[in-house]
Parts: C-alpha cells; structure tokens; sequence
C-alpha cells in the first residue's frame, strides 16, 4: 500500500469515543432491521418537519461556518458550496419526505424455491447493517444520506467536513428529533461530534462495528478513504463519459444529445468529457456538431479531424483523452466506426456512462453490449446518469464498482439479503 | 494496517509476468462477455472430456506433487487433501459437465422500467470481467474455480498452493484443450506458472486488472490476503454455527439436527460449534442432546446445567463459546429462550449458519428475523448450507461478507450488472 495515508494516530479517548459511537450504531442496527416500515417511514416525514420548524437554526448554524470559513479564506466555490438558503433547507426536508413515500426495500423475498427434501428456501432483503459516510462541503448530504440509512434500515455515522461541522450539527438535531418522534433509537443517526481528523482513520479501521463505507467528495478524499479502509467501500473516482456520433446518427439528436450531455451541468459526474464521431459523417455531423458546442460556450480539444473541421478547435494532447474536465471544455476525435468507439472507451473510460448516437439497432445493440460501464445510453444525454431521474428516488452516490452495487446508490443498493431456510427436520445425509 | 504483510517485493520480470497474464485475462474478459452461452457451455464440456482423457497424465503429475510433499514431510492430513484418485479425477469431470447443464446467469434483465420521459430502462446482468482465485491444497478447486468463472463469462486468474503446482497445470491444461476446442481465448483461465509466492503480493495489487479476488482456504490465508488486496475480496473466514434448541422444540428432531449439524463432517465451516438449549427443556432435552452427542463420540464442553446433565462433560471456558472447533468438540449451554439465544448468537457468531429447533412458529420467526447471518435455518441441519444442498449447483465459496454475495457463492453471484437505456433523443432539462 503506497497510497498517502490518513492520520491514523489516534489518541486513545478518542479511539474510545468513535467505538462508543459505532457500538451504539450496532445496536440501533439490530432495532432498525425489525423496526416496521411504518415506523421508519415516520421517522423521515417526522424529521422533515423538525428541518422544516428547525429552518432559523440551521441557518444561524450554516452562517457561522460560512463566516469562519471566510475568515480562514476558504475559496468561494467551496463556500457557495456548503451555503445554504431557505430554499435548500426547504428542498432538504422535501427530500426526506420524497423518500418516505418510496417503496420499502426490506423483507422482499427475490427468490424462493423447494428443494426435493422439502426445504423452502428464501433469499430475503435485509439492511447491510451500519454505513459509514464521510463527505465534504455539501451539508444536505446530512439530511439525504441519514434518510436513506433510515429508509433502507440501516444506522449511519456521518462524517461531514470541518467546514460545515455547525450547519452538520444542526441538521443532524433535527434528525435525531424526527427519530425520537417515531420511536426510534438515537443512535440510528449519529454525527462524528469532533473535527479532529484522526477520527476518520478510527472510523475505517472499525471493521467490526462497520460494514461498509460511503465516501462522497473529490477524488483525493475517495482515493484516501478507498486506499485506508480495512471496511469494504462504495465509491465512484471518475465519470470520464463519452457521446459517441455514429455513421448512422440522426444530425440533430447528435447535435441536442451531446450539447446537453456537455453542456447542461458541466461539473457533475454524469457530464460528457470526450465525443467520438465516426468517420462516415466527418464531412456531414463533424463540422455541425463543434460549432454547437462552441456556440454554447465550450472549449473544444481535437485530433487532426477536428481541427481541419472548425478554426476555433484546439488541438489536443494524449492527456486530454484520459482527462476529466468537469468544465466547459470537450475532447474531440473522429474514429473507425462502432468498434473503434468501444476501443476508445475501453481504453480511456471510467466505466461509469457512456452514450451512442445512431439510428441503426445493430450498432446500438454492439455498444450496448459491449462497452463496460455502469450505464450505458442510445439516443440519450450521458447527463440521465443520477437516481432521481432513473426513478430510484434519492441516491446516495454513484458507483463505478463492479461489486455489489454499480450505477445509482439508492435505498435498495443499501441492502443485503439473507436466505432463510424452513424444514421440517431434515438432516443432510 | 496491523495485518502481517505478504511479500511484495517481486522483482520487475515477475511483475511483468503478472501484468501480462492480467492483460491477456481482461483480453479474454471482453471476449466472454459477449460469447454466447452455447459456446462457453460447449467449452465447459471439452474440457470436462479432456480432463477424461486426461486422467493418467493427472494423476502422474499428482504422483509428483506428492513425493515432493513426503520428501519435504508434509503433515498427513495436507497429504491427504492434495491426493487425486480416479475418482475424484472423474467427480471434478462431472462437476464441469453439471456447471454446463446449468441455467446461463448472464443477459437476464433483473428490471425494466419506462420513466415520463419515454427513456426504457434495463438492469442486465453481466459478468465481473476479470477474478482471481487464490487458494490451497485441493487441486479440485482449479477445475471447480475454472468451470464457474467461465459459466459467468468470466476470465480468471487461478493461484494455487505450490505443494499441488504439478497436478493444476495438469488440471489447467485440461480446461485449456476444452477453451481451445470451443474456440474460445485461452487466456480465458490461466494459471499463474510459479510458485514464487511473491505473485500473490503482485496479483493483489493489479486492481486494474483484476476486478475481484476470492481467497479459498485456512484462516490465515484469507486474512493476509484481506489485509493486502487493492482490489475487493469475497470471503468467508469463520462458520461459528449454532443450533438453538427452544423451549417448544420436538425432542427427536432437536437431536437428529443437532448430531447431525455437529457430526455428520466436523471439519466443513457450516458444521455446528455451540449448541443452546432453552432453560424450560433442560430437564427432558438437554440429558438426551447431550448423551447423543457423546455416543456419537463428540467431546462435549458445556456450561454448569450441561455438565449437571451428564458427568462426561467437560466444563466450559469463556473462550470454547468463541471457538470453530472444527472437529468432533462442541460448547453446550443452556439460554433463557430465543432472545437470549439471539443474543448469545449476536455475540459469539460469525454470521454463517444458525439454526433453530423449534415447533412454534413465533420463536421461529423471531429468530430467523433477528439473527444476523448468512443462513438462518428453522428445523433443519446447518450443514445444509452448502451451494449444491440449495440446488445452485458448484459454489466457489460461501460469502459471511454482506456486500454483493452473501451465503453460497455460485455462478450467478459472480456476476454484476449495468444499466442499458434506450431513448429516442432525450436530454435533460
């Protein structure tokens, strides 16, 4: 392991204070993963409202870490980033109660079958157990990420970021009242009540305490989790998502796909950073397709073709194929038909969405099949990559992982199942 | 990370060596991806066939590798689990043949659904890409570990234990001719050809390349390979299986199960290692439960009621209700009904198997609610867990982990999914 490490030396009361922590976790675990439907759904609607009648707290919260982060010059991307408005304490508990009215995901049963000796065997969804989050900036992660703990029954701790620890604290509260209400555990949702970074270190070594952990931030933040963790994590590191323009792509859907894919959001994970056209429509998409995006104020970095193809492109580097922008700024290449496209992506991607432009099934079906990715599209923005729009409800992440649970991390990805086995006396010969 | 380290510093023409096999593993991963199910059953076939024809050239190579074992004095047992005969030459023939008459796990669409938007959304079910299987001793495992990775599309990366080296490039040859035979990559299984154990610190390191590893043998062959893997691992370390006998449980049912749970193989991990009566059949169960297991000549370790109940018994230690005995020994006490059953299983278990004898069906439910493993059996032998007993054919393991498989891991949990969606031009607002 080479990777940089967190600090991992804890000072002995605190390694104390996070296991208190997370044997509390454990044992609202074991209540959650009977608790009713009902009941935790009540918990969620009853939070919600405590957000909601908490709105003045939180912001007096959230305006002391926004004043001392101006005082230790935090730069103002991130400060807009951990401010809230009333606006976004109203979407906070609007969110709660979104997923309140989501299906239950516990005690399906996803198979059963009877053995010849009678058996009958069932696979049924439980909760993982405890989750770990630790996130940056964003306070609502807070309210979305306990609500759907809560939802998919499973306790949570919560490790929000030292610059937004107050507005944390006061979300947390209103959590923690909206439990009580429903009768449930304290311990359900627990925030980490120290900045002291050490903590984190503590939390990823708590194997048994802790059965899987959730980082949501930059890269550096994931990659340091992922490569300290003794717990099994849940993470996506890059969206390096592609639009790939096949010969056969209707011009104007190529044109509306891959603006919107680039251009809508630029900084979510879901945004395309690299268009593919096939060489058949050079002549015909290519040209039409630059002007688009520089028309909507995109940079656009490309290969010989498409600089020939507008005076306006810049040429791009080796680096640029393998280089998440999560700007205003496109890579731009004119490939050998649908294979090469594959090629590309295998190469190059991140494995997370990936979408082709065609009118042809046949060359949809080869790059459905065959590109690795979480997700991929035909005829649709790169930019459909979230939970919400996948009908999943809220999410929690997106995972790029193969295990476990790939694309969206909603409330059903936050289970496990069990096999439970009925007989009536069978011994195994 | 505490955890001894495996060996690390391979020299470059072994890490090269390695990268070249993962390379031509991620390779032949694309190609299975998409292989149709006839083809990779076909080649599961051949190479079931050619193992047949194989079988002299087998056990020479085992011959091999057991002089090797008696020259370096390797204990009796070990010898034992190496050893090939012409039977079990023809069982792991038979085991490719019934991998291949199994269901096809890939293609399934777990979910479809169709959002306002008109997107059609698809979870498939798609293979890993590429597993590597770490294991020891039985030479069974390379055909076994083989067969089900290739059902699942799956390329794989087979290191077995130096002392059975001969007889798995036997093996591996085998399911070579039958790759080659149904024109399929050879790289689809290889076999790591050295048995310099620095390979295995080199393999744990190409989370590129290498998508998930499964460890498959001795206690401390999984943790130092937990402790070191990059990449995620699918494990199970300890069956610490109760049975729980209640209060309202049939007599001749509790001791057929429980004699059978602990004696029936000592040495498998869903064998019984603490059984648990309840307190109000202490007088009529427990002296026969007890009496049962030592006819069958099990050493029996037990709390002051047990050894009240019978004078052979030996009296137990704090220690004995945490120990997988995995012999003919087994931890007696008696419980204050199924709560303190749950409770003693919450402490001591291990997540694996437990079982619960009893004819009421609420202390049923109640116990296979709330105790948290993989198995929970009411009525019935905890050796029952076992992936061919649940009818899911080969199994490359049993997972006490709760994320992505958990309990027998057969072809199908050696799969993921992506989701495919087709539109007809959508972008996101």
């Amino acid at each position: 392991m080479t990777a940089p490490s967190l600090p991992e030396t804890a000072h002995p009361p605190l390694t104390d204070q996070m296991r208190a922590l997370g044997q509390g976790a454990r044992a609202a675990a074991a209540v959650l993963a009977v608790a009713p439907a009902d009941q935790r759904d009540q918990g969620l609607v009853a939070a919600g409202g405590a957000i909601r009648a908490r709105a003045q707290e939180i912001l007096d919260a959230n305006a002391q870490d926004i004043a001392a982060a101006a005082a230790r010059g935090l730069a103002k991307p991130l400060v807009e980033r951990l401010t809230l408005t009333p606006d976004r304490v109203a979407a906070m508990a609007r969110g709660l109660d979104d997923i309140a009215a989501f299906p239950d995901p516990l005690g399906t049963v996803l198979a059963e079958w009877q053995r010849p000796n009678g058996l009958k065997i069932q696979r049924v969804r439980v909760p993982l157990g405890v989750i770990g989050v630790i996130y940056e900036s964003r306070p609502n992660v807070t309210a979305d990420a306990g609500g759907l703990c809560l939802k998919s029954g499973n306790a949570v701790i919560l490790r929000g970021g030292s610059e937004c620890f107050q507005s944390n604290r006061a979300i947390a509260a209103a959590l923690a009242a909206g439990l009580d209400a429903a009768g449930l555990p304290a311990a359900a949702i627990q925030l980490v009540p120290t900045t002291d970074r050490a903590a984190v270190g503590v939390m990823l070594g708590m194997d048994d305490l802790i059965d899987v952990i959730v980082p949501r931030g930059g890269r550096s933040l994931i990659e340091r989790v992922s490569a300290d963790s003794r717990i099994p994590v849940i993470r996506h590191l890059d969206g390096l998502c592609h639009v790939y323009v096949d010969g056969d792509a209707d011009r104007e859907k190529a044109v509306a796909v891959t603006v919107n894919a680039k251009m809508r959001r630029t900084s979510i994970c879901g945004a395309a950073e690299t268009l593919l056209v096939d060489r058949r429509v050079e002549a015909s998409h290519l040209p039409v397709l630059v002007r688009a995006l520089i028309d909507a104020g995109c940079e656009v970095r490309g290969d010989a073709a498409s600089c020939a193809a507008d005076p306006r492109v810049v040429p791009a580097g080796e680096d640029d194929w393998a280089t998440e922008y999560l700007d205003a700024i496109i890579s731009v290449r004119v490939v050998d038909g649908v294979d090469d496209a594959i090629a590309h992506i295998a190469r190059y991607g991140s494995h997370h969405t990936d979408s082709i432009v065609t009118e042809a099934p046949a060359a949809a079906d080869r790059f459905l099949a065959r590109v690795d990715s979480a997700i991929v599209l035909w005829n649709a923005s790169t930019q459909f990559a979230d939970g919400g729009e996948f009908g999943m409800g809220a999410e929690i992440g997106i995972s790029t992982g193969k295990l476990h649970a790939r694309g969206p991390v909603g409330a059903d990805q936050l289970t496990s199942y069990k096999y439970v086995v009925r007989g009536t006396g069978q011994v195994r010969p």
